[in-house]
């Protein structure tokens, strides 16, 4: 029931992923009344409809979802918690997903603070790289930012099969003289980890495929998730408007391109990656894109189904586990380990 | 004497400028024993040599300017405080360039801390936006992040001749309540300014035209450059190997867009907007690329006069001036205002 175009794009997407998987089950949660209509005539075995009578919407806060009891958010935890769903996909309000989650599901050991994760495409060898905090968290602490290196390094090498993926911080240049207090603490902590830790990355090395994780934190995170679309789409326009002015020799060149210019738009499109991970809870969350499209919802369905078969959560937890070993012991009085999600 | 192509970028550079702009002069300083034979048979009449026996390299603490009395820095510095110069420009260090001119011009009344700021160019109607600071303080206060805004509005009124510039803080989403407590802070005492604030923007806002100065911290602002800079770059490397693997026809397209996406290229590239303007000391300082190509130079040097023909140092001082009426008093004992530059 979440997202801009809800709830006809979920609905949709599921219709889509229903028909090209069909061994796979997908339950829609939501308003009966409106959401039976939307399925026409696809009444697919392999797609059922679960009736929940609130919606937790963009305006609420994110923890009305505690009294929100029958949000369709909040069942679709209790769905997973139960264990008959073994994944979820929301396109609706972040911060309301993560309180959810948190709520139903529960902390991984040792996570204090839950990460979204924005999987990017990498310029070499048709790479990704995985960004953490995507805008969960605005202000982090640094033991904080060393769990997220933990939670998407073991994402990374179950999702991508990558062996040993390097970590990175995001920072203003590579020498660790470089950064705030807060980055300067977690590259020290890092430095002691058992992972590959690269040290700092600047913002144009995420896309140049030489890191598979880059860590920061969720305002920052969010920053560079949408500094990057912004110069996509300003590059993208500035192509268009001087195609538009040039001769018609540039205009036939435009045109001969055409496919290779659609192809570029759907790798640096978000949309195809379908949807961000929410690491460090008991389960599997995917954040979808609030204007996801009925294709983006479909591809967020398959992420969700991909990083439950590749079994990321598993890894994640067995990773956390060993990272106790170097990990400062989590603090249980601090503001970030008692205090509920920061998002809205 | 600074930068990755020294000194040869620079006197290249200066002569591109002294050939073109005939009724300006041109000073370079450095070591005349390098840089001498570089000037080969161009001794124009606009560009002069001045020694200096030192060099501050970019292995060297910022503050060694402080010691290094006869470094080229250092001496530009003098030759703007004895008014034999109006305007310095840097491809060196850029932690020595702020603590040069911190120590030589001293600070503009009512700033804590200089700005680097950087014009970035913007999707409609050809315009720019005004980012600061693009990474001279990692660490900000609200206090310093409203400085900011006030001389980023001076300096696009000044030299983009807009007259009401729009005035806008990064965060990570449009609402008040978004951002960190540095942003919030800054988001009340910007709200109660007489500059044009039109509230939180986001990193895809920067390129769109729609506000004329953004401002954030310089940890924030260098990551926003370095983002941007990495998309560009990847988006036309993906356009590259698209074009390589596609067939004749898509071949012969690129062919006829060549020059469209040659002069893409041009509006993306920095080094066309001729280096970052230092603000909030008492002077014109212009920080070039350290990869600057003599082209580069050349624009900043005529960034540089701009900035002096147009006023944009006085706009700067009387804005200053009219914001102390609700810009909160200077704290004295603050680190901020005490301490030298925090970038190396």
């Amino acid at each position: 029931m979440g997202g801009d175009h809800a709830p006809a794009a979920a609905v949709e997407g599921a219709v889509l992923f229903a028909r090209e998987l069909v061994q796979h089950q997908v339950v829609l949660v939501g308003d009966e009344a409106r959401v039976r209509p939307l399925l026409k005539g696809a009444p697919l075995p392999n797609l059922e409809l679960r009736h929940a009578s609130e919606v937790v919407g963009m305006e609420d806060a994110a923890t009305s979802i505690r009294a929100k009891r029958d949000s369709s958010l909040r069942v679709c935890f209790e769905l997973m918690k139960a264990g008959d769903v073994q994944a979820v996909v929301s396109a609706g309000h972040s911060g309301a997903v993560m309180a959810g989650a948190l709520l139903v599901l529960g902390r991984l050991r040792g996570v204090e603070r839950p990460a979204i994760a924005a999987l990017l495409p990498a310029l070499k060898g048709g790479g990704r790289c995985l960004l953490l905090d995507a805008g969960a968290n605005v202000e982090c602490r640094p033991s904080q930012l060393a769990q997220f290196a933990v939670m998407g390094e073991a994402y990374v090498r179950a999702m991508l099969g990558v062996g040993r993926p390097r970590v990175a911080l995001l920072s203003n240049g590579e020498e660790p003289s470089k950064g705030t207090s807060l980055t300067r603490e977690a590259y020290r902590l890092l430095s002691k980890s058992d992972l590959r830790f690269v040290g700092y990355v600047e913002g144009k090395d995420i896309f140049s495929g030489d890191v598979e994780v880059v860590v920061t934190d969720g305002f920052t995170g969010n920053v560079v998730l949408k500094t990057s679309e912004g110069t996509a789409t300003a590059v993208a326009g500035l192509l268009r408007s001087a195609i538009e002015k040039a001769g018609v020799g540039e205009k036939l060149g435009a045109l001969l391109l055409g496919p290779t210019l659609a192809g570029l738009k759907k790798v640096v499109d978000y949309a195809e990656y379908g949807g961000a991970p929410l690491l460090g809870v008991e389960g599997v969350g995917i954040v979808a894109h609030g204007r996801s499209s009925p294709k983006a919802i479909k591809n967020a369905l398959r992420a969700a189904l991909q990083t439950a078969e590749a079994r990321g959560h598993p890894a994640l937890r067995e990773s956390m586990g060993r990272a106790a070993a170097w990990l400062p012991a989590r603090s249980v009085t601090g503001k970030g380990a008692t205090s509920g999600p920061n998002v809205d």
